[in-house]
């Protein structure tokens, strides 16, 4: 990885940054039409980067070989627009590596990779883990810290120490840890900024705007990115009545994940945003990896019930 | 996957199946000369199959060629002496079956695979997962209950369910939970005996052997696996005394992993083991895949001072 | 505490010590009669010890005033027959040992009790705990291990440094970590056997009994002591196979605490118990203390079955 | 308990209400001089009420009769300026009443409790417990949210039925959820405002304000007071700008809290409060209750160095 400030240019990942879901047909297949119609529609919102291969684009479930195809066709639809950051998601350095080498040659422009999965490791360990997987690849690399996958939080001063090393340019937080996060927001600024700070808490983030996140990383937005646009947008002039008015719009969109009972965590929020893009027009079908059991009837309409409620069906962009 | 009797024959695996360690080179890179030294040691030393790519394996660490490679030299070692499963450690079914099918090929004659990983899934959508990758291979299927690394523990009533729809054949328990095996051990007998029940704890095999254990997969016969073969003997026979005297001395032996601090647990469990082992003569180099960390001289030096009291240096095999 | 050898008697418990249930009379209040009734039954039986005030005993829902009342019908009853232990179940030691003094008063022989509860201790801070509450009192002092309610575990390491100082007498361990109870033994052999060493776990008595355990706390005693006492007798004299039998006889009845679903852990379990125990005669009522709800009749049923079909019902002594 | 608007008046508590540190003497007695002078500089300060026995003010460790000695101290200190609270954290319902019952007849103005301790109990039983708290008690109830102690999160359904049903009042996050906080705030606004919703998290006052918390429950506030005064009166009066760069001032002044290391987190985050408190001539020792271990002479420097760089020391009040 070379660590030069101009290549490993973090500033370019800043905003909105939607963790792009993955459709699929009927017949479990990847959609490609309808991903790349939603990645028009996300860019077309004015989104300022896109996400892809994230635990909202189902990846943990896709073959090495259907991630390229996603990758490809996120490429292809974004034309260059906004920069794209693509998740390595495998168990340690060495297998990241094979991975994130396959989605680099598609044109990726940044990594996000976990700690290791599986293995048991010391935290010394765990920054070789970063160090390796930088010097692999020829793209900035970023850290996802999604504690409720990986179980294990990455500490701080860690992500720092990381960050002046030059081995990572940037966080994905999911930890759901807003005091780490607001920690990190200070480490981060009194060594001079090396890291992009991104939430991943779609239903926080004018208040992490406030507290100075560099960004957000929304599942939500593959419903309703606009929302997201003018959230982060009033947030950047701030106008913190604007911006909470704005959240807690979307947070009342947000209940669609808490509609269903008796799912898995990845069926529930997936599902979620999965049968409201369609109700919306933006995917053709809510059908989600094998094996991840679809929502029933009653959830579904509890959904389209919250998305009439808000005036969202039948208008995906404002 | 075919649910034959016949071919689906979980009969083959009883008693001391060690997980086989992954011998390096200094520079990293697999030492198949040990490796081959091993199988044949261990199988001569009298184990009844072999373990391939478990976590004692560091299997987590290893790219799908390096997998490949060291099946192969299993197999080959082994020489069709005893049945050898092997370890598919992978994210989702789909992706578990592309692993396995390699492994097949080389000619392993089960599969064990845990529960997804990085995915948050129902008790449903579990069982779909052992049922999708029993179908997509043709060799009998085991689940690996380790928590501590899948962060989820496999229920009782869900592996006896499997079970009798043929799904698997057998379970490795590292759950370090003897009241739920004892339960599984009870709930096993009731349905017919469809499953194989080995624990994964080497500390306390004579005492799952009298609740009914129908085997062991000890990391620490790595080191000394003629004494597992007498501890199964005598169990076998009935010699409660002789089993746990043996039990006791290998716990001793055991002490080895406990030497070290400050390393991570990946580090301190196969790193003693290699350590004894490279002392025993039976592996040329204790190193650890990359990034584990090596462990300190006192460490070293306390390991082979219990090997010492042991008797256990200088002579591998008894 | 005094620490000499005479008064710090540990060696006068050993064997089957159950936990003594807390009867209730419909009303909630404590139901003396029955509780006075079960004790004399279990003495009767053989029991080898009483432990009051344990979790089975739903000590945690008691007053202070309740608890002395507990501890004064037990050793009414029990007149002197067998030694008792009772739980002093408080946040840090300065409660303990008031509420340990209260108990000690009315002729307990020994007291029971966890690392700090609420509390954020280090493993200093914890013997310091343990040590405290030593000096407090004027019997033997046991450490009772059950991560499950105090959300940590004692670390072997610890109970054996408290043992030789004289600090702790005993261990009662619910920790149904059976890997580290084992290495618990071997330290405790190693040490001169300062410590008995107590399972809580009624389903694996026969396998810790080989293991070298001195004793078990079984809940399922209030339920049939003489099935515990013949297992106990039975490893006593080596006859491993007899013991297992036992214990898989024991364990079918355990099952009773496996019929209810949706109920909380204490009301399963202990609901189950009372049940059981109010269709054998031994107790008039199956009131659980409030707020814990009592099981469905279904669950009634399907426990009264467990009891017919082990001929349990209307003969509760043998 | 009387759930008229008029007694049950949650209104009463909003905005800064800091949780009063325990003072005690190098003796371990407590230090009632010390206590009393935090009070009236607290109320001095301009916070707007109180909470007595809370984890800050250590009151796990204190007997019953320190409680009330502690609650004595801060109503005489206090001499009815703002409402008080006081913590009555004890195992279950019964054991909660009486202790509160103590607390109450020394004047406090409402009871703070947690979830069950100990026991482990259902979501219905859970509720059950606070109804038999409110009835048992005649001050407003509120619920305690602290998993870090409990092992377990309230969950927000719950506590909105617990409000309109008359039962408890206000919350005290301390959940470390932001997700659920936020969820919370707007699940209890749907619900017309029956609970008073206050944050334990000081390092993101700001953010809970403009997400919509009515208050805070900062430990830090026992150090400096009249920042936290000032952060929630820039937010009331919409000054985000201010309210984030007094929130900033503050969280450098939380890094005491991190000075030290091989400390559990009772010693590291109160000793932090007291050392920093002593420095200012706010109480006179620094010890803590036994046996949480004092902070080392490094942490203490440390400590000092930050009060120093924010011009803390020898200024305890602005």
């Amino acid at each position: 990885m070379s660590t030069s400030p101009t290549t490993n240019a973090p500033a370019q990942f800043a905003g909105v940054v939607p963790p792009v879901a993955t459709p699929f047909l009927p017949d479990g297949s990847l959609d490609v039409t309808s991903l790349e119609r939603l990645v028009d529609r996300l860019v077309t919102d004015g989104v300022n980067g896109l996400f892809a291969l994230g635990s909202t684009g189902e990846t943990a479930y896709l073959t090495e070989q259907q991630r390229v195809e996603v990758v490809q066709a996120i490429v292809r639809a974004n034309a260059g627009r906004v920069p794209i950051i693509a998740g390595a998601i495998e168990l340690t350095a060495a297998r990241v590596i094979e991975s994130a080498r396959r989605l680099t040659a598609e044109g990726v422009d940044a990594i996000v990779v976990t700690a290791p999965l599986y293995a048991l490791n010391s935290r010394d360990e765990t920054a070789e883990h970063f160090r390796t997987i930088a010097r692999g690849i020829d793209v900035p690399l970023w850290a996802y810290d999604v504690p409720v996958r990986v179980h294990s939080k990455l500490p701080a001063d860690l992500l720092i120490e990381l960050a002046l090393e030059g081995v990572i340019a940037g966080i994905k937080d999911s930890s759901g840890d807003d005091v780490g996060f607001r920690r990190l927001i200070a480490a981060n600024a009194e060594a001079g900024r090396p890291l992009r700070l991104f939430t991943g808490h779609e239903v926080v983030v004018d208040a992490m705007a406030l507290a100075g996140a560099d960004g957000v990383v929304p599942g939500l937005a593959n419903v309703d990115a606009a929302g997201y646009v003018r959230l982060w947008d009033a947030a950047g002039r701030g106008d913190w009545d604007a911006a909470r008015a704005e959240q807690e719009r979307l947070n009342r969109l947000f209940e669609i994940v808490f509609q269903t009972t008796g799912r898995s965590p990845d069926a529930a929020g997936v599902g979620a945003f999965k049968t409201a893009m369609q109700a919306r027009g933006i995917i053709d079908h809510a059908t989600m990896a094998h094996p991840i059991e679809a929502l029933d009837e009653q959830a579904v309409a509890r959904i389209r019930g919250i998305l009439d409620s808000l005036e969202l069906v039948g208008a995906p962009t404002p």
